[in-house]
């Protein structure tokens, strides 16, 4: 069957509420590894290049539909949705999809709180229905309480008895459903047109085509995954919980089976995606999130939280650093040192060799090849030049109360401590400031610019007594 | 016997010096989640509406009895104390109690360096007693080594051998005996008065009444639990810091339970009451002290460390927060936005939607709506109006040498950066500081103010040479 | 046999290219617990007063002999390398040894990518050899998979078979060869002589001894340690990974034996030597590296990382501190409270109750007893006396683009806030420096010393508006 390519169409579950989550966000809206859930399946979905995903939505619908209006499935015109209102189990949540679904393609079924299905795993259950049968993905499980169980002879399945409805002895069996099946559409129609309610719960079973199958003669395959995780669903804060540490040991092992070196893999959390060189190490308790690169070499010290940032090859980055990058993006030049405590915003670009030290900020700033702040400043809306020394406790007032302006310091310009430079200003190349300069006009390049009052002292000074309390 | 209300005295062994601790500490003030576990204890006893508690003390019961002077079971007077001194065993501890122990009560005997007994447990246990028997709580272990046996005939308890005098035999028994028991005081008195010490550690052993109840025909009940960690005690480092971890993971469950969002239920610690809204999202490695309530919405980002605290619906907290209440307390107002790298002291007081920015410092100081101080700052002793806009490295000089003063600074003022507020001031309403000023006076509403020296630059100035090395 | 004391010498396998890494640093020189893992073996075989050590190199050989250059055993001239290239097996690997080992001692052979290993295990090895026989140490595995397993006959050890040559009856075996071994010179030496390479690997395998001690009628016992951990190797950033975790929790496991207390044991690293007095007390995600004491009672916040520092009785070292003494090291004083968000840098040395508070930096710096600096400060290359209240934001300014000056700051000085202290300077005992003031030349003791612009305020001041967007 290997050379079966089907038409795929995929029907993806996402109506439920999710009452244990007590959240009044929809349930696959909630987010594992910094993606939502329902956005999990549908990027594993779009590498399956199907034809049609319909999304069953029900309990917050606009809230889905909005989350994934810009989805890329969205943009193909490959998304649709079918509105469950109210929601009567799992086989009614399919036939809202059915006007969607042509005849002649096989229906894949997932669900929009399993996210971590592999396209691999469905895709090898699409081959097994060959446009012919009914193909089930089961997985065996220590403890199945609560879960569909699979009714074997032999290879083929003989039916699925949810738990509840289930005996003594088919409780025993630790085969189970997992939700996802493959179909060929022309079999799932008219099996769901025969559905009934007739159960413990009244809802309507999508599980009970499998009686049909089996009694109109049709192959129903149990194909059996081992991988506990690929088939995890999330119905509490606790499973979600459980599911990001999967999740984030996964591609922490993803991450050191490619030479990365991770003081903890348990203490390590990428809610995006984080691409690394060779030799790189990254020390306890980082967090990663949207898209992180790391050159050749670097190091991450402990406790840094890093967001939309390339950092090139060599640089260390010290404890305690924080790196927002959001759509501006964060660049760190090769070998430059930040950290510790330092602070890069949206926009912090930073040539070969920077430093910048503990309590700095930089934001919408350029900083050439050997610039340094190494302490205690704030550079913002600022073009840096190379070699420049910004002095400890210096800040850029950008922000004249309405608008931002923007401070340039031309190559090799050396900044005092406690300085503030009125942006708009230039400071020009080679100069100097004096410490504890307030500067509002452009500097000539190589002087020594200064605004200062003279020192005095005044002997005997009798310093402020404690007062008496009252 | 469910109707059965029983006048209850307990209990509470806190003698033991806990050698394997290593410490100046006596074992029973060391913390479990930032709570001695005799605290633990008499918190949960507490519960139960006791007549009496008495507290058998002996090493380091000056430390232990100070250490619960103000606890609310003493100031009621049901906390009384008999010192054990010397130590001659667990019988001999209750043996001091007596004096204190009325005839018609049932006696709950709990043991301070187990901490996390449930009320309802030892509830069970005492209606078991049903103030006519011996019940006696005991634990199934993997590996019992070291406990002592609970030798059964059927449902009844025939006796308790400790470990080091049990048999081969005995020794595989996995059903030990917890420590805690109840009984009646005109059933345990004189039991206790017969007990003896022959036996290899020449110990008078509270178990050996069991054998007395079984000889003088009283029913003497096993009552087990499933619950290790409710009945674990407490005699090593090892074993304070496991404890720690399995009280700390029952805390996130519960947390889970209600809905919160925890990115890593095994990296959270909570070392008081930490009560969320809905809706409430933490990430990892943030630890919660004393009282801190956060509203729905609220989210804690990574590496947070928040004391004492209330913070409003929708407010954020980014990473590498600090906040410390202490009695005083922290107020967060509705969306306001705190961190990354903030440090909120006692008498913090923010108003909604007021910003909190890296490196800035606030204590003792009411924001109001609105209010921003986003970068490398100190806010001391300040009373900040709506809309205030506080620069960046700007600093209230509170202190002067030897007594605090206040700042005001008035809706709608605009502090530049680098400025120093010499207190007492006040800063008239929508006025406007320059950069790098120092004022010492008190400034008009509306004006711009300013103290600054003139900028002057020095052409061709040549700066410092390096020293030749010695 | 205890009365036997072997002459030893060593071989220390260290030629391998550890291709799973995927590091260009050779394995031996991958870290576990901050010291390279032939760094661990080596500092374990020094214990054992070895005659020689022959380190066998290959892959990286300059490097990790650089690497080793400075060691004791090296400049002791115990430590001797062979030179193994190209690697043709472990047999390969010993016979390059063979010139550098004398005839008469008992040969130990030990690998440099099983970096745990402790000297009493070995110890016991040789002792076990005997000068007479050829002693294995082994281990018995879960999984077994990929390891040469034991041939036993009684006691008496027959075969050692790989995996990959291994029947299914000799995989089932659980005992396995460590690859560590003690064996006298005399009777290694022919049989690595005779060694050969016809397996599937065409390798010379040293375990083909061990049929070659059978067959000479050689005792060849087999020393079982149940130790896992010991005899770990490195093969893959996963197990480098999972060494340090179980290294790390050993170092916390004897931590708390002696009476430390830890938050959390599996969120502590140690990368060096920690050594604690009573009753200290470490939080949660703290790192420590390089040397580091901790005296009676001080408590370590949550997230700190502290390098090469002597921390004084008494010290409270608040959350998120950073502390990095390199070679000149940190010294805290007793009762002095550091943090949070403090960074100590080398050459700080801090006296009795000395305060160092949030956002502050102390670099090269001594601070005699009282002295506090508790707000955004700078402190560099100062000399700081009694009882010196350092203002928020001030700032030494210590450098002038070429030479760094020195800051002396007299007792009981008071320095304002955000003043700059351009050095070289000293401020006179007793003295006030007004806030925002910048000096450049010393001041007189007693003193109120200022340098300030005159205040003045512009009624009626228009702010600037909000630019259009263009």
């Amino acid at each position: 069957m290997s050379g079966f390519v089907p038409v795929l169409d995929v029907v993806v579950m996402a109506a439920g509420k999710g009452t244990r989550m007590k959240s009044s966000l929809p349930k696959v809206l909630h987010k594992v590894a910094g993606r939502s859930m329902v956005r999990h399946v549908l990027d594993t979905v779009e590498g399956l290049q199907p034809r049609r995903v319909v999304l069953i939505t029900g309990h917050g619908a606009e809230a889905v539909e909005a989350h994934l209006s810009h989805h890329s499935l969205s943009a193909a015109g490959v998304l649709q949705y079918a509105r469950q209102m109210p929601q009567l189990g799992t086989g009614h949540a399919v036939q809202q999809a059915v006007p969607l679904l042509p005849d002649d393609g096989v229906v894949l079924i997932l669900n929009g709180d399993v996210p971590l299905i592999e396209a691999a795993t469905v895709q090898a259950l699409v081959q097994a229905s060959g446009g012919q049968q009914l193909a089930l993905l089961t997985v065996s499980l220590d403890d199945p309480t609560g879960y569909g169980r699979i009714l074997r002879e032999g290879a083929s399945v003989r039916g699925i008895v949810e738990h509840k409805d289930a005996t003594p002895e088919q409780r025993a069996i630790l085969e189970t459903y997992t939700g996802i099946m493959a179909v060929p559409a022309r079999l799932l129609k008219p099996w769901l047109a025969r559905l009934n309610n007739h159960n413990s719960q009244q809802e309507y079973y999508l599980t009970d085509i499998v009686a049909m199958a089996v009694a109109d003669g049709v192959g129903v395959l149990g194909v059996p995954t081992t991988d506990e995780t690929q088939v995890a669903g999330v119905n509490s804060p606790q499973q979600l919980a459980a599911l990001e540490r999967a999740c984030q040991a996964r591609q922490a092992e993803a991450l050191m089976a490619a030479g990365v070196r991770l003081a903890d893999p348990a203490r390590l959390d990428i809610r995006g995606q984080l691409v690394c060189g060779s030799d790189v190490e990254i020390d306890v308790n980082c967090v990663f999130e949207g898209s992180v690169s790391l050159g050749d070499g670097v190091r991450i010290g402990a406790h840094c939280v890093i967001a939309n940032a390339r950092i090139a090859a060599g640089a260390v980055i010290h404890p305690f650093t924080h790196i927002e990058g959001e759509q501006a993006g964060v660049e760190v030049g090769e070998g430059a040192l930040i950290g510790p405590f330092a602070r890069l915003r949206p926009g912090a670009r930073l040539g070969a060799e920077v430093h910048i030290g503990n309590f700095v900020e930089v934001k919408n700033s350029t900083l050439a090849a050997g610039a340094k702040a190494n302490h205690l400043a704030y550079l913002g809306d600022a073009t840096v030049g190379e070699r420049v020394n910004y002095g400890a406790g210096s800040i850029t007032a950008n922000y004249d109360g309405a608008n931002k302006h923007r401070t340039v310091i031309e190559a090799d310009v050396h900044v005092g401590s406690n300085c503030v430079l009125v942006a708009p200003i230039t400071l020009g190349a080679g100069g100097t400031v004096g410490g504890g300069s307030t500067l509002t006009k452009d500097t000539p390049a190589g002087a020594l610019s200064v605004s200062r009052a003279r020192q005095v002292s005044i002997a005997n000074w009798q310093r402020p007594a404690k007062a008496p309390k009252a």
